[in-house]
């Protein structure tokens, strides 16, 4: 008998958003695995933490962060290997995901490695875009309304192509790409029409309209959302 | 003593797929209120028959159902008075949303009449689009990918413009417009790139890749998710 391999999108930050089907996976599970920056604490684990029943064993996969790289691939199949050994030895084991597994989630490289040799069941979770836009209090797309979802990362000309040619747009991962975006978004005259949010639904949750943000960094779990039709879905 | 007004995602269709936020909600509420179609069973309340605590007063917020054309405005002024009524003899209402409210949600007429009027909390839910996406086993996004969400009803040259400026794209309410989208990916040689998904996570649910998707017209609730980059993602 191999264990199942879950990977669990356990919702923005409130931990009463995650869902049903996620919690009882996780409760079940003889093993957890979350990523960690290195020396820092978890914020996956963080999130889950009041529904723990305790006994579970925790397999921490540290991953390094550095600014404008992606962890390399080794980081990824060394843990994966150490899921896997859980799941050969007849262990399930429940990967925590912040948000959802699929909408940028790092899930994905552990699925990537598994999912092949191992029977792998997926859990949608809600992702930090609609609880932003929830938070907010502005529905983000109506009726034949177009989205696009930016991360902020890519070259300012690009985004502004892409807010040309939406009616809503959603930019992710805004931090030390904030000025950039912000700059942008003043190019195309839209500052008036953006709300910026970071650790939406936490404790530490902050929001303002963009045109009140005159700082020049954001923590790397922040986003603008761009209303370019206003409050026209009243 | 007036009562909230809640907005409540529920999910893309599987019962266990609520947040425990919505459920408490839900299930707390003297009053709840749903969507259905003129003489139909509504979606949303079947969705979440299986949490109901029973005696709870229950809305229909009946919509006409007129391929191309959104229900008139008096449909939701009316309901809305109705639901104004029981928050101001201190009623809590909770109206439930499939999938998350503010994302191509119809609470969110009910939001504009109402939200300026009573204390309001929308509850985010996980998306059908993120709920496809983990059934059919691929992430949507990963690293720097732009997202593109398109409603298939908009006119084909719109869909064709926007599939060619992102990595990867969600198209909404395929429904009737089935031919019309398999036609453009077709010009666009992305066939192969794409997945069809109906009813996602429901016991109805319906998935293939779309170059086997011979059918010309599908059920209102079904998708095409197209990933340009392929599996990039490993």
């Amino acid at each position: 008998m191999v264990g199942t391999l879950y990977g669990l999108g356990i919702g923005p930050g409130d931990p009463d958003l995650i869902t049903l089907k996620a919690l009882k996976i996780l409760q079940a599970a003889p093993v957890i695995a979350y990523p960690a920056p290195e020396d820092k604490d978890s914020l996956a684990r963080a999130i889950i933490a009041p529904h723990l029943p305790g006994g579970q064993k925790e397999i921490v996969i540290e991953t390094p962060m550095v600014p404008g790289r992606f962890p390399a691939n080794d980081v990824y199949d060394k843990y994966s290997e150490e899921i896997a050994a859980e799941l050969n030895v007849g262990h399930d084991v429940a990967v925590l995901c912040e948000g959802d597994p699929f909408f940028f989630g790092s899930f994905m490289y552990i699925y990537a490695r598994l999912s092949e040799r191992f029977e792998t069941v997926v859990v949608p979770g809600v992702s930090s875009a609609m609880a932003s836009a929830c938070q907010i209090g502005m529905p983000i797309t109506s009726r034949y309304d177009v989205l696009t979802v930016l991360p902020a990362p890519i070259p300012a000309e690009d985004i502004l192509r892409r807010l040309q040619a939406c009616d809503a747009a959603i930019i992710m991962k805004v931090g030390r790409h904030f000025a950039k975006v912000r700059d942008v978004l003043g190019t195309l005259d839209l500052i008036d029409k953006a709300h910026y949010i970071e650790h939406a639904t936490m404790d530490n949750q902050v929001m303002m309209p963009l045109s009140e943000a005159t700082f020049e960094k954001a923590p790397y779990f922040s986003m603008i959302i761009v209303h370019k039709r206003g409050e026209a879905w009243k």
